[in-house]
């Protein structure tokens, strides 16, 4: 582990920073300066991640680089903005530059992939902690928010559900009841891991729905609690059917259909989009969805009778053990 | 300690951040929305304040709330910005509502001072730190950068210098060879405290310096580490005159010159402006930081050749006991 010098981790971020056009001074001065495009508002969002709360400490740096600027995109994506630049300030118990390197790998390979460039931030002495703020753009009217779904919409979910938490509980070793971990194959046991440590932002997801959906968020908190902010902004009700829940082949493997549910409703770390938007436009919706190679189901209806309505194969109504994640944790941008 | 509920602190929030016509969401959906001025660029800059760090467990919330934002106005009023909007991540241990309150105090009594908006950020769980980052407007070309300090500029500073680690060193109870506690009144002693608790950012006088100084940074680290960034981003060096070091009644009675010297000069915290300006400009400069009430003071030269110098009044080079803030600690905007 080598320690570094005061000024030295900065530089370190600097020479492997990429910049784009639009970047005008990067790492380095008191603030960056970056060219806003013309004809565009600014969509701008913050997200931190601890150790010990957001990750384990077995976490391994690049994973957790990766997940910090995810979480962040994520954001971006579920308001339909395309991603332009990002500051990092990093909080670190000691100045260890291959855990700097190896953040940087995870960070920047997302960022490249987004076009995303660093353009500043800080390092600081203290417990780990990483706070990425990003900022994208968009066309005015065109954002897609929380409180506009419509009586009758479509309620899609991109992706699958459930994967991340069945990552966490695998790594965490803690018993789930009904979970099929001696069936689970290796190949499968990864996949699930890496859903949690490498989540996918749909940032091409979240533009190519600009002008369909109605009310969009990300799923962070687990489906129950993030379409329930959607269904409160909008003053609106849903019903929802399990059996329509999108679930990949691991975690089929994983558990059984009522043993996944609370991680597929209340388990957190999806970062798939769920929106809304009218029937008429379902077929559109899969077309712009298959553009950017992303699936996308509809597993219920908006309604304008409030409450959330989660139907089993049945037709009985299921009642989630726990609402979403427990520990106080708030994102608002 | 009134224990609040998940998603209640960010409406405690929401609840009191004012807004601005250019904000068009606030708080409360994936990220927030801004409309950008219309030919300006826009600087970006994050800085993170970590418990234990770089305030002490007995910091008052509402001290750490001003503090938290000032640090990072001082960067934009380095860089000559307007600031306009800006994000808060707050970890906590707990979720404390009195104690958010009490931060909010602070923290927006300085936004509203500046009419910058909160419009967005998250509140996690872990070890007491805050993060913030601040966006600020200016016209293309007019950026305070640091590279731009020329050979036979005027050195200034702002305000006056080391009233913050004073205030430290009363705060810390460490002994300090030479300070002369005893002959401090209270008046002084608050004073000190107040400096390292409420900065100012110089946002004002930022502003007013646009086509007038060359170069610019706020001194945070101390003046010989910020001075001697400025330098070695310019490729020059400077000689300055200790005896010409703005320096407060209050810091006259606590210590000697010779006591003081090392506290104006690497005590950090004093989020001043250091800049460079022509000498043929130096009543433009008087009169633009008079008009914005705020001091400013001539205090050396840039020179060709590299390397800085202070000189005391007899005219003997003086040596710092150290360098500047020992800690590994580093902002890039």
């Amino acid at each position: 582990m080598p320690a570094v010098g005061e000024f030295d981790l900065i530089g370190r971020i600097r020479r492997r920073a990429a910049l784009r056009e639009d970047v005008l001074l990067g790492i380095g001065d008191d603030a960056a300066l970056v060219r806003p495009p013309v004809d565009r508002i600014l969509a701008i969002s913050t997200d931190t991640l601890n150790s010990g709360v957001h990750f384990s400490h077995g976490t391994t740096a690049a994973d957790v680089g990766w997940k910090a600027l995810a979480v962040n995109l994520s954001d971006l994506a579920a308001m339909g903005a395309e991603p332009a630049w990002c500051t990092l300030s990093l909080s670190l118990p000691q100045a260890d530059a291959d855990w700097v390197d190896a953040f940087l790998d995870g960070f920047l390979d997302l960022a490249a992939r987004h076009q995303v460039a660093l353009v500043g931030g800080d390092t600081t002495r203290g417990p780990l902690s990483v706070s990425v703020t990003v900022v994208g753009a968009l066309p005015f009217g065109q954002a897609l928010q929380r409180d506009a779904a419509q009586d009758g919409d479509d309620i899609w979910v991109t992706g699958s559900l459930g994967d991340a938490a069945a990552g966490l509980a695998l790594l965490s070793g803690h018993a789930f009841d009904g979970a099929a971990h001696s069936k689970l194959d290796s190949a499968a046991r990864a996949q699930l891991e890496q859903r949690l440590h490498r989540p996918t932002p749909r940032v091409a997801a979240g533009l190519s729905l600009r002008g369909l959906a109605n009310a969009c968020i990300d799923v962070s908190d687990g489906l129950f609690a993030d379409l329930g902010h959607v269904l409160e902004a909008s003053g609106k009700g849903a019903c929802i059917a399990l059996s329509e829940l999108p679930t990949s082949p691991a975690l089929q493997q994983f558990a059984a259909p009522e043993q996944r549910w609370p991680l597929q409703l209340a388990g957190g770390d999806d970062y798939e989009l769920c929106f809304t938007a009218a029937p008429a436009k379902a077929d559109a919706v899969l077309a712009a969805l298959q553009a950017c190679e992303t699936n996308g189901v509809r597993i219920g209806r908006i309604s304008a009778t409030p409450g959330l309505i989660a139907l089993q194969p049945d037709g009985r109504a299921w009642t989630p053990p726990r609402p979403g994640y427990q520990h106080f944790e708030e994102s608002a941008t």
